[in-house]
């Protein structure tokens, strides 16, 4: 089972790495998932009282597997469940949270709750992360989950070194369904691949599973993720039938481009990307030194106009701001050279200003709640 | 690492399967363990006040791998701890029990505590038992291991898939240490097996950590189990160090023949084994069907004797049997030709109907009482 896309003239999309210019139509055919339609879209609309997320409206939500499904069971007032995760570390960015903003728009929408999988062993498992450090990095992170406005009835949180019990009995049964050669195939493990690396795929697959468990009825999740995830959920959906769950869906998104101009904001690479935690400084210096669609000088500018189509800034104007009326002015204005790209900068800066410090603030009351937040304090 | 030991000429002992003629000298020897020395089993007397356990006497008990330093810490009056397990099944025969016989003594004659684990999780993974069913097993023959006589105090039941809280932090550690390819080619896995399975023997191996875990200081295990476990505990002896855990010591039993005259009582020939539940009727059959060293007729048997070096019923009084002279007078009875085989059968027979009657009562009574044996109803 070949999930690893590669397309060597041009980009490379795994769980481990972006590389390239992405481009998604490849990418949606080569994984084998579906673009979501526009009649999807209007479905979506009509079924949430006439109002689409940004993220959607502006494609960043491009593709999806059994998307159709879940719409039916919201259509016909089934259960269904969400599920996203991370994999908990210092380096939280705006990327990362697209998600969640997502998620929490869902929840509020159609009433449903959201199961979030903190893989801490993973990060050290794969990722080389001291285990007590990646655990430190669940609590942060969670605050920051908490703080896009989940309220404790939305949102159940599970971190898996401390709930292991909730996920480990379906996650031998998942576990028994799939070979070593299935997983090696999948992931590009090899034989000094260590055995808990290749054991955790069944675990980040269980939590799609856990609803129907809790709820004791079929419970298919919704899962929106980076579409570099889908390796684990389409070997999810491979299993499912088998072992008596419903297949879960998933609705895929568009990565937020670096800074810097590459496909995708990098962890390891500070100046990429713009984490939860910058402080306002470090916010405006990165965002004055993003790469823009903008002429070479003020002169040109006014001028020629700018190119907001490969634009970082704008892009991110997209990514950050719901208000359609400012991003299409950011756009005419570039456009027409009305708008030059230090004052473009600005504006997007007092914005991921604003998101970022309502962030921090939620972030910190979040601390005396987190706990009604843990899925072992919902669930037995 | 090569730890499956094969001799082709003669025998093979793996953790999945015995065949052949054992040499228990050549089988420690591969297997790259110590015989215990008759300096040591006076250390171990002398330690124990006086006293030796039959199994130790009889050299049922041969082979260890660090049994010195527990002599060490006991003469120290430092912790230390017990560790043995099991992968439930119905098919729990007086094989099985002989290392909980042995840890019962340990744990009175020490004041040391034994740690159980129930595998049922390996039981679904690796032998094709349903889960429930694996999950069912674990609780009826903990029944039979309280009915080895362990106060609630002395004995710590951990059953995989309901106590994997307590191990699956310590197994991560564990698992980072493993590469596939370790694990395949100490347990003879595939491409073909299942992630679980591979994963699996990090379970085995944390629980001989969980001690000091919970302890909060070094706790080294001493593990009474057949010499077939060995690959599991060398490596967990491997990794030890660089966990920062006291290795664990493992003490080895030789296999109780079969009544058929194989190595080892077999689970899946009942034919082989006297079963905890077998009824009298059954046990008698078994127990006057079993090959003897007796000679083809009473009339020669009564004039040249026997052979108790070579008989498996002379065998099960040496492995069941505490009373010393009891046994000696079976074998010089036989030998002189005093005893024939029906008279000895129905005396074994009737000292394993009193030993089975007694288990039975014991496991009705353990029924009520289960819960306070539990790992989670002690440790949190």
């Amino acid at each position: 089972m070949e999930t690893r896309t590669q397309d060597t003239a041009s980009f490379e999309v795994t769980p481990w790495e972006v590389r390239g210019k992405v481009d998604y139509r490849k990418l949606a055919e080569h994984f084998g998932v579906k673009l979501i339609t526009e009649s999807e879209l209007e479905q979506i609309r009509k079924l949430a009282g006439g109002e689409l997320h940004y993220l959607l409206r502006r494609g960043f939500f491009f593709a999806h597997r059994g998307l159709d499904s879940i719409l039916q069971r919201i259509e016909k007032g089934q259960r269904w469940a969400l599920y996203t995760g991370r994999g908990p570390s210092a380096d939280l960015h705006l990327g990362h949270i697209l998600p969640w903003m997502f998620a929490k728009w869902l929840c509020d929408r159609f009433g449903v709750e959201l199961f979030f999988e903190m893989t801490d062993d993973e990060k050290f498992l794969v990722r080389d992360l001291p285990l007590e450090e990646a655990n430190k990095y669940a609590y942060d992170n969670a605050l920051t989950l908490i703080a896009i406005g989940f309220k404790p009835e939305q949102l159940h949180l599970i971190i898996d070194t401390e709930d292991i019990k909730y996920l480990y009995r379906i996650a031998i049964r998942v576990a028994k369904c799939l070979t070593l050669s299935t997983v090696k195939h999948t992931f590009g493990f090899t034989d000094s691949t260590n055995v808990g690396a290749v054991f955790f795929p069944t675990l980040q697959i269980a939590v799609a599973f856990l609803p129907t468990e809790l709820y004791r009825e079929e419970t298919p999740v919704l899962i929106p993720a980076g579409i570099d995830q889908d390796p684990y959920f389409r070997l999810a959906r491979d299993v499912a039938d088998r072992l008596g769950y419903p297949k879960p869906c998933t609705i895929y998104c568009k990565f937020v481009p670096a800074l810097t101009g590459e496909e995708k904001m990098s962890s390891s690479r500070p100046e990429t990307a713009i984490y939860i935690l910058d402080d306002d400084k470090t916010v405006k210096k990165k965002i004055m030194n993003a790469l823009t669609g903008g002429q070479p000088t003020k002169e040109l500018q006014r001028k020629l106009g700018g190119n907001p189509d490969v634009c970082v800034v704008y892009r991110y104007f997209q990514a950050y701001v719901d208000d359609d009326s400012l991003v299409s002015k950011i756009y005419n204005d570039c456009k027409s050279g009305n708008l030059i790209c230090g004052e473009c900068k600005l504006i997007l800066y007092e914005h991921i200003v604003r998101l970022l410090q309502e962030l921090r603030e939620r972030r910190e009351k979040a601390k005396d709640v987190l706990e009604y937040y843990r899925i072992s304090t919902k669930f037995r």
